[in-house]
């Protein structure tokens, strides 16, 4: 069942330690079929080079496992809350990835402070308000999930495909798991970019809106001109 | 004598370069058969690339080589302080990893700031005090374990698994080597995302108690619902 | 048609993710021969582990395309440009690399502090104005070639092969495409050592132009003494 | 000639690279055979990856070319310098590395800030004074290793096997050219170290005597307890 999403979500989870996004099982990939509303997501505490195809678990939008026998990934909820909020997203990622988390415990979000920025996420990458106490004592990864929702308010999530999460780490998606997975390792070289740059300059300002509007657009709408951000297929 | 676990140990010392945690010889673990009470430990100074089961030194509790042709790894005394102070812990582990050991040269534990730490270690990891003149001239490897074990009069050792010896560097333990190394993996990298976060917001606070107490329990005790730690068997 | 120049540049293209300057698809070089008055440049959003020097595309000093299938790269007006206002120059680089990018997003430029930077840069490597909205919106790859020659009025390309695009990044330059992938690498390095002496002295002083003198003539000039740069061919 | 030390230097110059201390050919090693009063260096320019034993340079004390083709490392009278000051060493190590050069640059000396730097390094590692004018006019490679020595007029080179030249970068000496080597490596990872320590606590002290005195012993000295330094080998 859903034979080739399982095999384009295990290759994204494989993906991320590729890329140094993740050390041991921190971090997780799943992936929609929006027609039949199942999700394919990565088991939970599985080392990286034992997941195959096989280990997906296949989740309907409330959770329920429809096949496999692992575990699902414990962050579960929080995917599936971000798939029913963002309707045109297909793929969901989280990570622990060392500069995205920085910042994400300083409790700030990360404004554009230059074109690698601006060319995947337009304008800042918020941060979420801390949880609170309820919501950690009571259904977590719901509410986490929904706090991102509500940070989402004021933010496009199509144009700025991810977040971070007060006190924990990014979540970032996309229109395939594997675009999810590229914007979480751009979102790991911008926050350690901005780190560096804030070091050099605490006064720095973000970029101008029209060179914002400008990369953007040319990655992205009608008029791109420039190549498309699948390398990683 | 004691094959299996000899073995387990070799292949724990191994891990200490491949996760980037020693430089050199600048490492050490050993494991405890708590039944014989004999302490399997790596040899003093010989190079990671030609460590052999054979190589490791057997000990028991008061340091006496029980089997080896080699001499135990310098820092032996400290191990079995531990593992006498701890009764619940099988590995021991002592490294120089970069920033672990930058926030023991600076002489400041590390808080909680985020749910990566809160994963692994319950709370701040504690920075010892600096040891004094006549204990670095008497006993010494013997007095940074007592140092270490006078630090956790107000810490569980089984909930804290880890410890930063002041001017010095971290040591960290666990109920296997393997869950030793995993955790001393977990402390360097927390401790570079601390380094970054306090860089970004010097007036950052550690995370809620509430917080570290979900993540704590999600990862350890009687509701665990999280993976287990042992990717690195 | 240009078959060695394609082979060139199609390898100096694979050099950057090797020298680790370039995340995905983020850097371009080109390389022209200046008989002819034509180009070749990288072509556009395609993986480095697909290009081959049939990929290349050739374009003529005003960019239109000689040969090649696919697009150039985005970059390709900037790149002409620099040919344009630089007769001494044989390849063009532009990356995105970490360091240098955080300097380009501080909006500063990178004195000589050290024999390193002596050695290949003359100097401060500048940094640009920030481009004006009617420039963003206009013809923007141009208008960023139009902004680094106007940098360049009170330097010497020749001797500081390289520049800081202000909000977005490096390009560098030199004799052949190698020799400006090289600096490329150079200023990444030296950027970070910056970055870290800064941090260490923020009241660091540049070094005496003596000093600057001295290692800019050991590796170039008449009387060089110094191995020459093209480790990369 | 020189059969094995050639091999030897030869071994330590590949070295280099292998730990990560040079970017390019940004590095030499020298070893002197002080019966027959002869050095062997690295050849100028040459990339890593094609030295061959047979590419080095052999020299007498003077600098006057015994053997070998190609041209010696422009470094070469600052390594003889060292050598006729400091009658103990048998080898010698010029770097770029990272955070050596960045407190080069930012012209501080490192001192002992931690048991790593006080196992291979008695006390603080010296920063040279800026060369004047004329020395950097005159005989510039000579004056380098004449500033050092004028250094360690208060230190002692045996002990201390390593200094920071000003606004250059590190040179590191030893009993062998593979102790250079690994002297090297270690002032590298004690320089990150510390800059990392810096940022967390500005005010640092140093270790105290006793604790530098207890770790140079251990692993040097007449009762040096612990594994020697030649892991290289």
């Amino acid at each position: 069942m859903l034979k080739s999403l399982r095999k384009t979500v295990c290759k994204a989870n494989l993906d991320l330690p590729k890329l140094g996004l993740v050390l041991f099982t921190w971090g997780n990939v799943s992936g929609i079929d929006r027609e039949r509303g199942l999700v394919v997501i990565k088991p939970s505490g599985i080392a990286y080079d034992k997941l195959t195809p096989e280990d997906m678990v296949i989740v309907d939008l409330e959770g329920n496992i429809v096949e496999g026998k692992l575990n699902p990934s414990s962050d579960l909820k929080t995917h599936l809350c971000l798939y029913q909020a963002f309707p045109e997203i297909g793929g969901v990622v989280h990570t622990h990835s060392t500069y995205a988390t920085a910042f994400a415990q300083a409790g700030i979000g990360l404004p554009s402070y230059g074109t690698t920025h601006a060319d995947y996420f337009y304008g800042t990458i918020p941060c979420t308000k801390v949880l609170r106490d309820k919501d950690i004592k009571g259904d977590y990864e719901l509410e986490t999930g929904n706090i991102i929702v509500e940070t989402f308010t004021t933010y496009d999530p199509n144009k700025t495909p991810g977040v971070l999460v007060n006190n924990h780490g990014p979540f970032t998606w996309g229109k395939s798991p594997n675009e999810a997975v590229h914007n979480s390792a751009v979102l790991e070289e911008v926050a350690k970019m901005a780190s560096i740059s804030l070091a050099l300059n605490p006064n720095m300002e973000p970029i101008k809106q029209k060179l914002q509007d400008k990369h953007y657009s040319r990655k992205h709408g009608p008029n791109a001109t420039y190549g498309n951000s699948d390398e990683l297929k």
